[in-house]
């Protein structure tokens, strides 16, 4: 039996987010029919984590077993010829047994774009966060200091989250302004359900003067969903890059 | 009454191209529509040239005249809050009289993107012609060459074209690569119908190996447009700007 690796990128405007749901149609779900009808036995794909409704993926990471004797580049290229053109397979690779998409990754990077000016964007809207109000980038930048580190992250956690802690760590959170998109880059061990949008809404709202910079490490503190800002849209949150031990090397 | 100058952004996916088509929604309409709604009286748009269905637009120009008081910042609010997502207006300009998004004009940029490697891209699918098969870029850099300059692009003009001369003149083809990505900027002073897609389209059998490269000087000097190569898809292309005698000041 082989274990395989595969990388995937979506376009999740079109779907109800990653994991099979009752009420609309998944990536896991158009995924899993295309395997199986390639392959041609019922699989199960297991991916590093779930993302929400709309939420977009460069490079989500799944696992899978097969015994077939498919090259890696046949997969990929009998993959993409049944995936309709909002997901793609970009690398099919043999791993050992024991990987396990989930519970090896050992760290993820989310980027979130913000568009920041007087109009929409017609080619990106499916990609951004459109505010039309001035942001205050300084009082954004001291904000997000404060969450870089060990963190029990309660406070920007979403309703229904089924996790054991909410204790996470990040390592970095990367604001830069190109022309007028905002672009939050955030790594960290792991991230809890709703944890990005929670928190770049919080940012959105200090940047608009709704709170001070120094709320953010109360709500932090006090560990209160309702004290921190709303849920920023999912369509400007993409899952860039998921690390596993053998990628450190 | 006043004349305005319009920017507009647009992806091309959705619709039957700019003009107004018995056969499908067009760009121009819906805009139409949105202004006749906005300045309650019914209104026509006249833009720098027609873009294809599917073609999209950065920086598309058009100009109407109105009587109406409102400021450009409300008019450009105003539009976008009827537009649909993938309409959307950048700019709005109270110019002289005399200006005419079409006879005014004297440069347009067009940009074509191929992605070029084994797997299509799920969040780029919209925008790039994807070409699964290796290109040889030297080949096509070597032919892209003789088009520069002034030159009757005949062979490379679309069917049923509307114009009394072929003869145009190219001032810069800008080729590079990054990631997997090849982009091609045109600057010229007009394009006919399809030019920038048949030249692409030539291009990218050249860099097939289908035709040498000296094969693209005996196209355009023979005027043969079925000598040619195929017309590139739609979605690769883009119109980035329009320059008018004010932009070059």
């Amino acid at each position: 039996m082989r274990k395989i690796k595969m990388v995937l990128e979506y376009d999740g405007g079109n779907y109800m987010g990653w994991q099979i749901q009752p009420n609309g149609i998944s990536i896991q779900e158009v995924v899993e029919k295309v395997l199986s009808k390639v392959l041609k036995i019922k699989m199960k794909v297991y991916a590093s984590g779930r993302t929400d409704s709309g939420v977009h993926a460069e490079a989500q990471v799944a696992h899978f077993t097969t015994d077939s004797r498919m090259t890696e580049l046949e997969m990929v290229r009998a993959f993409n010829s049944l995936l309709p053109h909002d997901i793609s397979v970009k690398q099919v690779e043999d791993v050992s047994e024991s990987f396990d998409a989930r519970k090896s990754a050992i760290r993820k990077i989310y980027r979130y774009i913000i568009l920041n000016r007087d109009y929409p964007s017609a080619l990106m809207y499916r990609r951004v966060w459109f505010i039309p109000f001035p942001l205050d980038m300084s009082a954004i930048m001291e904000a997000k200091e404060c969450l870089i580190g060990r963190h029990d992250f309660l406070a920007f956690q979403g309703r229904n989250a089924e996790t054991k802690t909410s204790v996470r760590e990040i390592y970095r959170i990367d604001i830069s302004c190109k022309d007028d998109f905002i672009y939050m880059t955030f790594e960290g061990n792991g991230f809890l359900k709703h944890m990005v949008r929670n928190i770049v809404g919080t940012l959105a709202w200090i940047g608009k003067g709704k709170m001070p910079a120094s709320r953010m490490k109360e709500i932090l503190d006090l560990k209160n969903r309702r004290l921190a800002g709303p849920t920023a849209q999912p369509q400007g949150l993409c899952l860039v890059k998921v690390i596993y031990p053998d990628d450190c090397q």
